[in-house]
């Protein structure tokens, strides 16, 4: 299981500020408390700065690397900031988020994945656009991991995102999710799964609730990593407590160690 | 789906004195409150008081039937007890709670669920005790599917409950059922499967959080009936969110109302 912490994104208004106003000291907290709290890689995402975005990713990840040894997610669309994300990184693996199977995204990313061995987020979209069902979601799965694996990416590197949609627009956006992991489980147990959560709950209250909640689903049908806020103790709480539920917790320790850490409140 | 309310159980305390004191009033507001709340089913069980079992199911089911116009599921390993109470349930199709695949056991419940057509709840032992694995578990379903169907019972009738083991004793009790849930859907589509909770956190802290965690995983891989207390707030508002999140809540009206009527805190 794979937590990538997702707070250091320029989308946020205090990580804007704080990038605006150079204010290294409060990205490098960030980025420890998330640490402390179970992420094991760190995104960095400052896509919002359009006309700046190379810079700011430079300074991020500088800044970042200073403060914690976790290895970094360099995050952004746009191969330019993907390049100098990397090429600072430094500690352990990168990971790339992300690559597509939309043929002009796939030919600039993936030249970065391989000459920097790194893994990569892999979103399940092509340029026919965003899948709706399971099975448009399983073609452009077959078509990026043949591709990936054949250009010698290892599926243990690859993190398919099978794009998680509203269930408050469309009914069976939650289950199409949950059929896709579980052909993915089936056909490919080597290579992870991986994704955010907050779009399930678009537009309907309480949607730290549904977040939370879809992941436990998720996670029971298979998936393995998420980008998610590691700061919410009761998110990481349900982490910790379907983690000893499915089994992969031996003796609940690591369940136990949670509740002593105060992650639950009832 | 079916929620089965558990709360008129003499092993609880207040339902124990309210017997004791024929406190009528009591009993009636408990049942009340648990169809309201939504319970489809109210389990009635008197257990706890051997010598006196068969006359209280007679009293709780009058009193309870005077109440609410919810089905009844009578719940007791003694076929009198049973008998008592299903002679008396009257409104709608009762459930009785429960049949093995112990001989004795079967032999002396069997007539019962035929003359009274009755649901019937079916728990995963047999003669050698109880299962460990889902493997073990499914040889017990295959034979308890079999002669009940063969004896006339439609397995639309049919709830086999797995029997929920602690994970605080065994890493991979959570992980068994689920591996239970997907066989008995993947054979017996007609078949519903029901649980009580309570056992999967035996001897661990924040049991509230792993029996609500464990419906949402249980919900996700095909459990369709719950023995719970419908009053748990938090659980029911679990239980419409996990509905919605599975694409069992067209447009999220019933999530919708759930958050109206206050069943999320965040």
């Amino acid at each position: 299981m794979l937590i990538v912490g997702e707070l250091i994104n320029t989308s946020r208004k205090l990580i804007k500020e704080a990038v605006a106003n150079k204010d290294a000291d409060y990205i490098k907290d960030i980025a420890r408390r998330q640490v402390e709290a179970g992420a094991g890689y760190v995104d960095v995402n400052c896509g919002t700065l359009v006309h700046e975005e190379v810079e700011t990713m430079a300074w991020l990840v500088n800044t970042i690397k200073e403060a914690v040894d976790a290895p970094l997610c360099i995050d952004s669309p746009s191969p330019k900031a993907l390049k100098a994300g990397l090429e600072l990184a430094g500690k352990g693996q990168p990971m790339v988020n992300s690559i597509t199977a939309e043929k002009e995204r796939y030919e600039s990313v993936l030249p970065l994945v391989l000459e920097y061995k790194a893994k990569v987020v892999a979103l399940c979209m092509d340029d026919s656009g965003m899948p709706e069902t399971a099975a448009q979601r399983i073609v452009i799965i077959k078509k990026l991991v043949k591709d990936l694996t054949a250009a010698g990416v290892p599926q243990d590197d690859i993190y398919l995102d099978p794009l998680v949609k509203p269930v408050g627009v469309s009914d069976g956006a939650g289950l199409e999710v949950l059929d896709t992991l579980r052909f993915i489980k089936a056909d490919y147990p080597s290579v992870h799964i991986i994704c955010g959560l907050s779009n399930i709950s678009f537009g309907l209250p309480n949607r730290k609730v549904l977040n939370r909640l879809f992941m436990v689903q998720t996670m029971t049908a298979g998936m393995d990593s998420y980008i998610l806020d590691p700061l919410d103790k009761t998110m990481m709480g349900f982490y910790y407590a379907s983690q000893a539920l499915l089994g992969k917790d031996p003796y609940c320790m690591q369940y136990l160690k949670a509740h002593r850490a105060g992650l639950f409140t009832e």
